[in-house]
This record gives structure tokens, sequence and C-alpha cells, in this order.
């Protein structure tokens, strides 16, 4: 063992040590504060241009490249003990904890004082050695249980569910094939690529990278797109793949990874399915843990009156949604994806079982975390930059993945639009696809998924190209996110209760018209962006006949005659209670649209063919017990 | 180095680890969700006689004790290696790093991977060795990090600051004077029963065990007393004096330790001043800390329209409040009490200038993450007890501890409400006095102090006498709040704005007074509390002038006409704002009276004797200076 010279002495150390971690997170908070003010000047002077999100990237890329070229001075000198050589420890694989025993009193009897330590990681090349502080400090698991838990749990609870569910076949297409046939087509090209550059990745490596690079990002495009009000269809499109696909990819990547430890060289046929087998498994499992977590939630909310006191109502909420996660978890299955289920879950049933003020609690809470999450991933990615330690930058290799990623992408899209659009009468348009094509920009999961293990060189490579990737496209795509829609010529500034009446065919809905309009005036956007200055142009019981042109779905229409009698009936007194103006519930509309979920049953293809079909009369039966069905579940669930 | 037989290989333990650590979380959870089930149950059923601190450490104590006598199979073993004898690391400080160089590929030259290992902790007696798992895990940081500083900001953003500015000299007094005496006399007491035990502990150790148990908890009786809706008076003691005697407390045991290492054996005179000067230099320094951030968020949130977008403005608060910590903690102070002192700002200034929606989001907020944080806390407690590894159990060492704690107490409460009731017209009753002596309970504080370092024998014991105690105090003490209340004929059921009405006097008050009742009225218990069943009795216009017995305070007449204008002036624009009926704001009714908090001086005693001279001419002009000088910080903070 041996000793760096002059280090002060361990209290004095630990003590240096606290304030370093002190000013790093003081650093955060200020940066984070610095975003909040700017992203209110933004608003403030109606400039759009970045997002804040970009906005937390930009800083925290300056203030990376500020600690990357201008410190390591003023660093507390730790100190390192080596040991080498040691060749009495025989494993292959490292101890999780060492004990050394130290003689600290420095007399020549004193009893030795055991000194723990505990594994933090391994560092694969010994040849050059970074400053050890920035090797170790790094860890994402702040990163997988606590902000993403949150930013996608936050996308389940916020969702529009009525877009989304009537789209669910085509937002499963793409975020279930499309995915896959991303990760796929990635893995390739690398593959080729590395080849042709002599690179030396495996073709599993390839995929996992293709896994982790193939989930897009909700964040940035959705903000813009709710700020814009563009279409809804395009929204539940984009948000819907963005959404599920994070998963997806996340499922993929421990899959493909199964599958590599399975089969190290040669092709095995049982690897693969074992690996789609686990796959499916894990995609089944955090389905049924999330929706249990939801199901279980809302039965306490509905049979107890827990909702006299609203701060143990939403406690009990908090503390249900995050078990879910630990409960995936320690099942061995994703908590992510649990999350996601289990925030459909409770938006769809518990929300309605919550008292108003739980509900503007809830609501408010998961919103201000979303946020923070959000921006200080964002934040992080962009100091990461800089001070991530084992980047390893390989222009052929960032410029392999950059084109990878374009073509992947445009084989996901075109190909499953064309098919998707065989079969629907609300076809998805060609400016619609590249709008697609184009916002499928790589964020938080992508980059999270890249430095959960930097192990290999490989490893490194892909960690930097995925980092590359995510700089570019957020800072790129999220710019011209709004030039791009305009240069499409997709109309923005609608109301969603416009295009549902366009949406809307049949007098016998006539009835239903008032409550519906209700509702969706309710269902906005997310209340901060909802300031005194954006006008909302709520239609007039005249505009309502008002249809504009272009083909309309009519497929909400052939259940409409029991989701009427439905809302009445069965979530009727929701309808009387006192929402205040500050709480934007979402209140699911489209309660006979979303079998899949509210059944338990994992989500299949069959309500893409009902989309397909509308007013059949097979649909409509089919239509019709799946909503008594859902009725029952509603009514078991539900409060009255 | 030796390996423990039959690990599994590195990546399978890892696995098991995470699936440990999800499972203990889990359990934690579905602990407080009980807690919080079992809560409404007895709300419900209006059971007061356990608060939910109490079962929560029930709770952890019966899960605790299910760990400690159960399990020790199911645990993933976890592998070891020990380094002992090896000469050539020769510093007396343990390093802050190891880093071992394995063959891991086992091939004969292939590269060696660096291994880091961190400094995890010192295991002082190395004859007996607990199961490693367990006295490693264990880390009271995030108590000291994430929970204690919500817990001591919320009791400064929600604190009633009309009695507590009215009391400030009293509370002053037990806090800063009475937690000195208290440290003193358990350090003394301590010392002379341990030198008859024949047990080595040093006067230094006994002193700094005084320190840490002197700290009284706010949590558990004020609940109660919140519930029970006792004597503002007595309430507003006990409450500034739990709180501020957290921070005293705190900064007492820094300042002790201090002078343990100057002076290791004989007493040093400059030794002593310099844990005094520290004692003052960091009690200041939070203060003065905490007092500018809260300026700074108040001046943030008055001179930009951020209160357009309540997210941006609730976010905003949030960091900031979270920064204060984080600062005072890099600038080597102690963020508690400049989180404390920040949220008293924040409850001031910041508060009237947020918007509607984010007074209710702050509150709700850090209303919520106190509820989970509290309960958090006691059930770790409980669980502690049982598993917690470093235990001493010296029966005789726990016994002297309660005797110890029971003097110290007696010789707070009694000698300072004796000397205090010599200067105030509003007496300290004896009863007041054994209601005081009676809830000084012991809880989170001086648990987490006591845990912070177990490193040597005595501070072993320390801890185990700490947990006793903290365990008795909060179910024995908590438990029998409510008829320890009656025993001693202390009035509850009072609502504050009658005895606000039973305070004021003079004809000339009239006009302020309607406006002051609706005040009052709105700054009613925690919102979770308030459930239907409880009525809540609004004094009539009639039962102003209903003065009932015993003496009254007048000492809030002499500012009453400027406060009156400045509530109308000031912060009039308040009353037109539509805060819902959930949201129940601590508006500062008595902004005159708080002179030390508002214009940044340190807390001193002359309000102390401001008190104590209702009414005299100097008192009076004194007064008006100091209003006048408030109301012009008022004018520049808040919003107009």
């Amino acid at each position: 063992m041996a000793k760096e010279p002059d280090a002060p002495a361990y209290q004095e150390r630990a003590i240096l040590q606290h304030r370093t971690d002190s000013l790093t997170i003081l650093m955060l908070l200020g940066l984070l504060l610095l975003t909040i003010l700017t992203v209110w000047l933004f608003k403030h002077r109606r400039f759009r241009f970045v997002h804040e999100t970009g906005l937390s990237m930009i800083y925290g890329l300056i203030v990376g490249a500020i600690i990357r070229y201008s410190s390591g001075d003023d660093h507390p000198p730790l100190t390192v003990a080596k040991i080498v050589g040691n060749k009495t420890y025989t494993s292959l694989d490292p101890p999780d904890y060492l004990a050394i025993y130290l003689n600290r009193s420095n007399a020549t009897d004193a009893d030795l004082d055991k000194i723990i330590y505990t594994f933090k990681g391994a560092v694969a090349a010994p040849l050059q050695e970074p400053p050890l502080e920035r090797t170790v400090t790094f860890s994402p698991e702040l990163f997988f249980n606590i902000m993403l838990p949150v930013i996608i749990f936050e996308a389940g609870y916020s969702m529009k569910k009525r877009h989304f569910f009537k789209n669910l076949g085509a937002i499963l297409m793409y975020a279930l094939v499309g995915t896959a046939v991303s990760c796929v087509v990635v893995g390739f090209i690398m593959y080729g690529l590395t080849r042709v550059m002599q690179l030396t990745i495996s073709l599993n490596e390839c995929f996992i990278f293709g896994a982790f690079i193939s989930a897009t990002d909700p964040v940035t495009v959705l903000a813009l797109f709710n700020d814009l009000h563009v279409d809804v269809d395009l929204y539940a499109l984009v948000f819907g793949e963005s959404v599920l696909n994070d998963a997806v990819a996340i499922v993929l990547s421990e899959s493909v990874e199964t599958y590599g430890k399975l089969s190290s060289e040669e092709f095995r046929f049982e690897a693969l399915l074992q690996a789609f087998g686990k796959f499916v498994g894990v995609f089944a499992g955090a389905f049924a843990i999330g929706s249990f977590m939801g199901v279980v939630t809302a039965l306490l909310t509905k049979f107890t009156k827990l909702r006299d006191y609203p701060l143990l109502e939403t406690a009990l909420f908090f503390l249900m949604s995050y078990s879910t996660f630990q409960a995936a978890e320690a099942a061995d299955l994703t908590g992510i994806v649990a999350v996601l289920f289990c925030g459909i879950t409770q938006a769809h049933y518990t929300y309605n079982n919550l008292s108003g003020e739980s509900k503007g609690r809830t609501k408010q809470l998961f919103e201000l975390m979303n946020f923070l999450s959000e921006n200080f991933v964002f934040l992080y990615i962009g100091v990461s930059i800089f001070t991530f330690e084992p980047h390893r930058w390989h222009a052929g290799f960032i410029s392999a993945s950059f084109l990878a990623v374009l073509v992947a992408r445009f084989c996901n899209i075109y190909p499953l639009s064309f098919l998707l659009n065989l079969g629907r009468s609300n076809k998805i348009r060609p400016n619609f696809q590249h709008m697609m094509m184009f916002s499928g920009l790589r964020g938080a999961i992508a980059f999270a998924l890249a430095i959960r293990e930097t192990d290999t060189e490989s490893r490194q490579m892909m960690a930097s190209a995925t980092m590359s990737i995510v700089l570019a496209t957020v800072i790129l795509c999220g710019g011209f996110t709004t030039p791009m829609l305009q240069w499409l010529q997709i109309r923005v500034g609608m109301e969603e209760s416009e295009q549902e009446l366009q949406n809307m065919a049949g007098d016998s809905m006539r009835t239903a018209m008032s409550s519906q309009r209700h509702y969706s005036s309710m269902t906005g956007a997310a209340p901060y962006r909802a300031g005194p200055a954006r006008p909302r142009a709520t239609p007039s019981p005249g505009s309502r006949r008002q249809t504009r042109g272009r083909g309309t779905s009519s497929a909400a229409s052939s259940t409409m005659g029991l989701k009427s009698f439905y809302l009445t009936n069965i979530s009727g007194g929701l309808m009387n209670m006192s929402s205040g103006p500050t709480i934007m519930p979402c209140i699911p509309t489209n309660m006979s649209r979303s079998p899949t979920n509210r059944c338990g049953s994992p989500p299949d293809m069959s309500s893409s063919s009902a989309i397909s079909m509308p007013g059949s009369p097979a649909n409509m039966s089919t239509s019709v017990t799946k909503a008594i069905v859902c009725a029952i579940a509603g009514v078991i669930l539900k409060r009255r």
C-alpha cells in the first residue's frame, strides 16, 4: 500500500469532502434556479425557440466546460491506498467489501480498528488514471431510482387518455414493432460500419447500443407541442410512442444482454427464444404489477373514508405509486415500466375517488417533481458531457451512430405508417410522418441506459456517442420544432374540444355533448403553461356544428351511447365537484375506448382493428361487451 | 486476504443485493402505508391516545424485532476480503479509497482491472464481528440531508408567528439558556454516576451526551396540542422551545466537540472561549444565511412576474429553500439551523408575494414532505432499536441517563420560569410549567445526533441510552399528553380567535378586529386534521366583547394601531385573494411584533422586556420605531 503525499488528516479530509459535495449540489441547485428564471423570462417575452430542457442542457454544458478546464487544484487531496499483486485473493470477482485493520492510536498493543470499504466500481483500463474523485463520484442510481420513475409516472398520470386510446393500435405498432426494428437496424448498421473501421465490437454489443439508442424522449417535443396546441392525433402518436418505447427500449436492452450471456459467439436459437421470453415476461410482469398497485390504490381510496383527510390520502397515493417501482424492482422486473402502467391506472381509477383537494395535490406534486427531475436530468446531461470521465470519443463511431439512428428512424416510421394506413380510416398523413421522423429525439432514458455500464472500451464509445446524439437532437430538433411544424404545414393552435367535435358524428350524441365539452375544457395543458396571457378559445354552443374539412375518424361514435350513459351514471357525481381553477384534472372522458387497460389484460392489437372498422355490427357488439365488462370494473373500483 | 466460502459470482450478488435493497425500501413503504391507514382509522374512530409518530415507532419496533430474531438466512452472502497486518500503509488515518487490482479474466497476460472501494466506516472493536451487512448499511446521512431539513423547515414555515413572537423572550430563555443548563446538568450527573459505575467516559463525552439528549422533539406533543386546541401561549412556549432548542443542541454538541479537541484532559479557558465563539458564530452565521436566502426569495418573487407561472414559482421557492441548507453546509455552518430561519423568513415575506396557487402548493408540498419525513424517521427509530448493530446496552448507564434527563429538565423549566415570571405580566402558571416539564420528550434530533458517530464504546452506550429515552418518552409522554392536560386542568378546545379577543384591549382596536378575525379563522390547524367532523366555533360578533377571566396579556395592544395600518396597507391585497377552503395560509397577523426576525439582527432579550412592560411610553416608542423600520423592510420585500 502506498499513500499519496501531503494528505491532511482524515477528519479534515472528511470535512473538505463534505464541503465539496455541498458545493456541487449548490452549483446544481443554482443552475436549476437560473434555468427557472430564464424560462420565466422566455415565457414572459414569448420567446419559444429554446425549450427549458434544452436550456438546462446548455447551462449544464457551460458549467461542465468550466469545471473541466479550470479546476483540478481546489479538490481536496484524497488518499488512495493501492493494493497490487496480492495473490491471496483468488476469486475472479471483486469482493463486496474490503476490511483493513489499522492501528490508529499508534500504541504498540492497541486494538486494531477495522475499517470497512464498499465496492464502488471497476475502472477497466489501468493505463491512464483519471482523477479519482471524478471517476467514482458518478452514480446513475439517482436517475434510475428517483428521477426517471417520477418522469415516467407523471407521463402516465397526466396522459390525455382520450386520444391515446383512440390511437392505441398505431402507438403500440410504433412502440413495440418500431423500436424492435430500430434496434435491429442500428445493430446491423453499427456492426457493419465498425467492421469497416476495424473496431472490435461484438454484434451483441451493437444490438445493446441499438436498444438504448432507440429510446426516444417524450419531454422536449411534447412540451412544445403542448404550448403550440398541435393536432391532437399527432400529439397522441408522438406521446404514446415515446412513452411506451422508453419502456420497450429498457426491457429490450435487458433482453439483449440476457441473450448475450447465453450465447457467447455463435447464434443460438434457444438463447433468442429465451431473450424473447424475458422481454414478454418482464413487460407483462411490469404491466401486471403496475395495474395491480393502481387498482389496490383505487380500492383503498374507494372503501375507506380516507378522503376526509387529504394529506393522508395524498401520502397514500404517493407511497403506493413509489411502492410500485420498488415492488417491480424487488421482483426483478423493470420498475420504470411498472410505474408507467401504475400512472395510467391511477389516472383512470384512483383519480376519480380522490377528494377534490387530493386531486389538486397529487397533480401539483407530481407536476413539480416532474419539472424538477426533467430539468435536473438535462442539466446533468449537459454537465456530464464534459465531466464524465469514461468518455471515449471516436469520430468514426459517432458519425456511424448518427447515420444508424437516422436510418433506423426512417425504417421505423415510414414502413410502419404505410402498414398502419392500410387499416386506418383516419390516415396518418405524410406531413405527420415527417414530423414523427423529426421528433424522434433522444433524451434521458438513452443517456441513463448508456452510462449505466461503462466497463469496456466499446461501452465507453457508446456512451460518448449517445451523449453526442442526445446533445444534437435535443438542441437541434428541439429548437427547430416550431419552424418544422410550419414548414410541414401542420396546424397549430387547435383546441382539443374543437377537434373532438370534429370527430363526433351522429345526432344521438347531442345530449352527451354539453358534459363532454365541460370535461375537455378542463383537460388542458399543464397548469403552469396556462399563464394568464394565453387565451383559450372555448367553443361557443354555436360553433359545435361547425365541422371543418379533412377525413374525420368516427371511431368513437360506436360506443358513444354507452359512454354518455357511463359518464352520467358511474362518475356523474364528479361534475358536481368544485375543482378550483388551478386544478386541471385529467378525467377519463373516453372510458369505453380503453378496454385493454381497464380489464387487466395486456394491450393487444385488436383495438387497432376496431378503429379501422367504425360502425360495423360485429365491432359494435364487441365494443358493447367490452364496455359492459369495463363498466362493471368501473363500478367496483370507482367511487360513486 | 481471505474469501468467504460459496460466494456467488459478483453479478449475481449485485442482483441479490439490489433485490434486498428494494425489499427493504418496500418494507418501509409498506409500514408507512400501514401507519397511514391506522392513523386514518384512529382519526375516524376519534381515538386519540396514540399519535401517528408513536404508532410509526411501534410498527417499526415490531418489524425490527421480526428482522432481528428471524432472519439471517436469506441474506445474500457477501464476500469480504480482509487485509490484516499489511504494514506498508503507515498513516494513522484510513485512506478515502482503496484500489485493488484484479486479474478478472484469469488470462496470464491480461490487463488488471482496477477495483475501487470507498471508505464506509470504522468498526471499533475487532473482537466480536456482527453480520457485516447490518454494520455498514446504516447511514445517518439521509436524516441529516433530507428528513431533518424538511421537518425543521416546515416547523418554521408553518409557525404561528403571532404567539411565537409574543413569547419570544421566554422561548429564547428556555431554548438558549435552558438547553445549556440541561446540557451541563446532564453532563455532570452522567460524569458522577459513571464514576460510581466505574465506566471510563470522559467529562467531555458526558457533555456531548448532554448536548444531544437536550434536544426536545416538537413533533408528537405539538400534533396533539394542535388537535386538542390547547392554550396558545402554552403552545407557543412548547413549540418555540422545542424548535429552537433543536438548533441549539446541534450547535452545542459541535461546540463541545470543538472544545474536546482543543483541550484533551485538563480544563483550558481558551478552549472554552473558542467553543463559545464557535457556538455564537455558527448560530449567527446560520441565522444570516437563512434570513438572507429568504429575503432573496422574497425579492425574486416580488420583482419578477414569476407568479404568472405557479409551477416555476413553487420550484423556485423549493430550490431556494433547499439551497439554504446546502449553502450553510458548504460554509461549514449548520444547515438545519439555517433552514429554520429560512422557513420563518419565507413565511414572513415570500409567502405574501406568492400567487394564490403557489401559496397552496408550497403549503401542501411541505406539509406532505414533513408528514412523510416525520413518520419515516419514527419508523426508522423503531426499526433501529432492534437492527442497529453498534448497540451497547448498559442498564446502569441507561438508568443514569433517565435520571439525568429528568433532573436536567427540572433544572431547565422551573428556575427559568421563576426568573421569567419576575418580569412577565402574563405569568407562566404552575400548571403550564408542569406541562412543559412533561412535554420535553426526545425524538428525531436526539436520535440522529446519537447515531451520527458510534466509533467508541462510550458513544455506543450513549446511542443505546438515547434510543431508550426516545422510545420511552415518545410512547409514554406522547400517549399521556391528553390525560396530563386534563389532570393539570389546562383548558383545551380553545379557538385562537377567542384567545386573541381576550388578549385585546382598548377601543381603538375595534376597527381592526373584523379583518383580524378573518385571518385567524384561516390560521387553523393543519388541513388534514381539519376533517369535516370537527366543529370549529367561529365567534359571532356578539362574543367579541365577552372577556373571560384570568390575567390577559395586553402586550399586543401597544403596536396594534400600527399593525392594523400595516395589515390593511401593506398586505391588504391579500384579503381579496380567493384562497380556497383547503388552503390554510399562515398569514403574519402580528407583523409588528417580530422585530428581531424582520430587521435582520439576531434575536435578543429586549422583546422579553417589552412584554413585561405593556403600555409604558418608552416601550411604546421603541416598538413604534421598530415597527416603522420593519414596515419599510416590508414595503421593500413584499408585493403590494
